[in-house]
């Protein structure tokens, strides 16, 4: 410490003068030199914390370009109903209240139409029932006398807490207000680069898809052929199908809200995309038991998974295409033409792999403690199978659970078909 | 259709009468009655529909009586800060701006005490921060003469929307209100019957773990058995812990903010239950691929079965109860004494297993096409081993998992009672 301060004693501080000279800054002495280097220190702190935070925003924004565009639609919408202040008539009209609206658009506006439309049709429906309420309250006080009135508008303001004489004017002015605010919200969020949650929810399905089969292609390959050049990301791919149950949810609830847009109609079969994704999630699931078989510790015999290698890799190959034929498929919302096909293949790359499975029988070494005769008679201990076998059957129920997403991917094709038909039908009879 | 006119047209409508006796009621005919009819069909129907919702109403609340006491204090707080309307010297005091206190409530009330102090906080801040600002912008507007003033308040109106000539009035009256919201807030919250998210999560964390170890040993039961007495909720336990990853992380986000409460301090490391949940769903993967072994087509052979049966759920048993002592542990927040007795226990369970697994290919028929020798030499045929080898191998791996769940847990208890000592240091020089 003492060295230190004494170092910092014997430094100069120059400051470069604009002629090109330095001049030498004496330093100041004391408390107020103390006060000075804490001072530098904290301003030259806060100053690298504000630029880490924007450089986090910066970041935040480049990644998903999306929040950016919601912040200015937010900005968009309030700067419109701001509007409202500056239009006399406006603000008349709406009896100086205008600040509801503002209070509409930032209530109710989320970054998804769905999530908007829901809580806007939330908020006029509670003001209109809360005006019925009001109106009820005030009809029945005006009904019942002057002996009963101060008492059934008392207990009224004490339960719903309002204290205003001009009730009717009150209601008319607060639903301006707020039809003001939501129509606004649903003509911004709707016109403005709209971010719709079906969409969401269909492209996650369709990403999720393509992740689970890369991961499992990757993670069969990454056992069989020992090769390191698997990417990481790719093989962690199928972590995102399990953890994305939440959203999912969440965005097939507000979708259902949503009018048509872009291939989807209004009561496009949302609920089918839960089912893809608990198929989805059960077939990930296998996924980390696989990943759990290939770096334990028990580690195969290496003529073990040269005999199984062929028909473990066809196999994951063939479920891994048929999954990414899958996401094609629902990406296009047409039922595949070679889905059918894939399905065969993996169910023939299954058989291959139970016959070469019956045929380890020959390789394995009857006697329990004959390890040390292994590579006299290329034999090999029950115990060096495991793994491998372990492996071949979790494959073999990956493959079982890969149907019965192909089945939830098939209903949701001829779910939605079927209503593209029922609309197109509804619509024809206004066309000429 | 027809039959059943007549039957209705050939029943008397009667009303009883106070003296008693009984009055027929003629059928009004034709239009009328088809009118009567129909008003008293939708009549009814919209009484079943208040009574269902009634009932659901109760069930609900039967059924999570917490969500009944969150009602009561919302409404409770919005009573008391509504009085801030009828108290004169306090209505006039935040310039008519009571209505502001009552938007506080309904924004900021949460039904934990965390997410409820985490949004007063932002509130507060916020307001703080678009207080400072309007201030900010006052200032400079008075400060750039009279030929500027116009322009930059123009402005500012235009990007923050306020138009009041008495800034700082204002000011202090938002601020006044929104700080009479919070607090009161803040005192329900945490007096009457508070829940708090550190609790919540505490107890999840405890629940789960009690489950992961019910499905656990019932699932190696049913398969070994054959018993059909077990309970079918009990055996799906697990998928709970599939599902509580984002309650979980919401959880641990609001307990952050909340003061020391029961057995936690203010800085309990509630960072640590979320790896606790991560290492739990790592042990709930493997029973979900346990579980596709047992409902596996394949079916093993009763001798294979047999052979294992005993080790296979001695290892099951073993691990639950370790899983049980640690959701003692965790509920004690102490470190438990049997804890490293159990674990043992597991390893030498697991250790028999593993001397099964290799004593197995006795049993094995090394001949591929003898299926039909089977009977003859109690030989197994090597396809109808893969079920129960897969199914011994995961429950070696879901061992492996537990060790790693009775590390997270030892190490928060461990921070758990590090912090623990360190408040009760800095708590003691406070008291005589």
């Amino acid at each position: 410490m003492a060295s230190g301060k004494e170092l910092c004693e014997g430094v100069e501080w120059r400051i470069r003068v604009v002629d090109g000279s330095s001049e030498v800054l004496v330093p100041p002495t004391g408390l107020a030199r103390k006060v000075w280097l804490r001072t530098k220190g904290l301003i030259s702190g806060l100053g690298m914390k504000v630029r880490m935070f924007l450089k986090q925003a910066w970041d935040m924004g480049a990644n998903d370009p999306r929040k950016v565009i919601h912040c200015i639609k937010v900005g968009l919408a309030l700067t419109i109903v701001s509007l409202v202040y500056f239009m006399r008539p406006l603000y008349d009209g709406v009896g100086g209240n205008a600040m509801w609206a503002i209070m509409t658009v930032v209530v109710v506006f989320e970054p998804t139409v769905g999530a908007t439309l829901y809580k806007c049709l939330n908020r006029v429906c509670a003001t209109c029932l809360a005006g019925f309420l009001a109106v009820g309250v005030h009809w029945i006080a005006s009904q019942s006398g002057d002996r009963f009135e101060p008492f059934v508008v008392g207990a009224s303001i004490f339960i719903l807490g309002y204290r205003v004489d001009k009730l009717f004017d009150l209601a008319h002015q607060r639903i301006s207000t707020i039809i003001i605010g939501t129509s606004l919200c649903i003509l911004v969020i709707m016109l403005v680069c709209p971010i719709w949650s079906g969409q969401e929810l269909h492209s996650l399905t369709v990403r999720n898809m393509d992740k689970l089969s890369d991961s499992l292609d990757g993670c069969v390959r990454l056992y069989f052929t020992n090769s390191n050049g698997e990417d990481d990301q790719k093989l962690q791919g199928y972590k995102c199908v399990l953890s994305s149950k939440a959203s999912e949810e969440s965005m097939a609830n507000f979708a259902r809200w949503e009018p048509s847009h872009g291939r989807f109609n209004f009561r496009h079969p949302w609920k089918q995309y839960l089912k893809i994704g608990a198929s989805m999630r059960s077939c990930a699931y296998c996924i980390e038991a696989l990943n759990s078989c290939i770096n334990s510790e028990n580690q195969a015999a290496e003529s073990i998974k040269k005999h199984l290698s062929t028909s473990c890799l066809k196999v994951s190959s063939s479920s891994s295409s048929a999954i990414k034929e899958l996401a094609e498929s629902v990406k296009k919302m047409n039922k595949s033409p070679t889905i059918d096909l894939l399905v065969e293949e993996m169910n023939s790359a299954l058989e291959e792999l139970h016959n070469d499975l019956k045929s380890l029988s020959h390789l394995l070494n009857p006697s329990t403690t004959a390890e040390n005769q292994i590579s006299a008679t290329g034999l090999v201990p029950f115990m060096e199978i495991i793994p491998v076998v372990t492996l071949a059957s979790i494959l073999i129920e990956i493959s079982v659970r890969i149907e019965a997403l192909v089945g939830s991917v098939e209903e949701l094709v001829k779910e939605s078909e079927m209503k593209d038909k029922i609309v197109a039908k509804e619509e024809k009879p206004e066309e000429p």
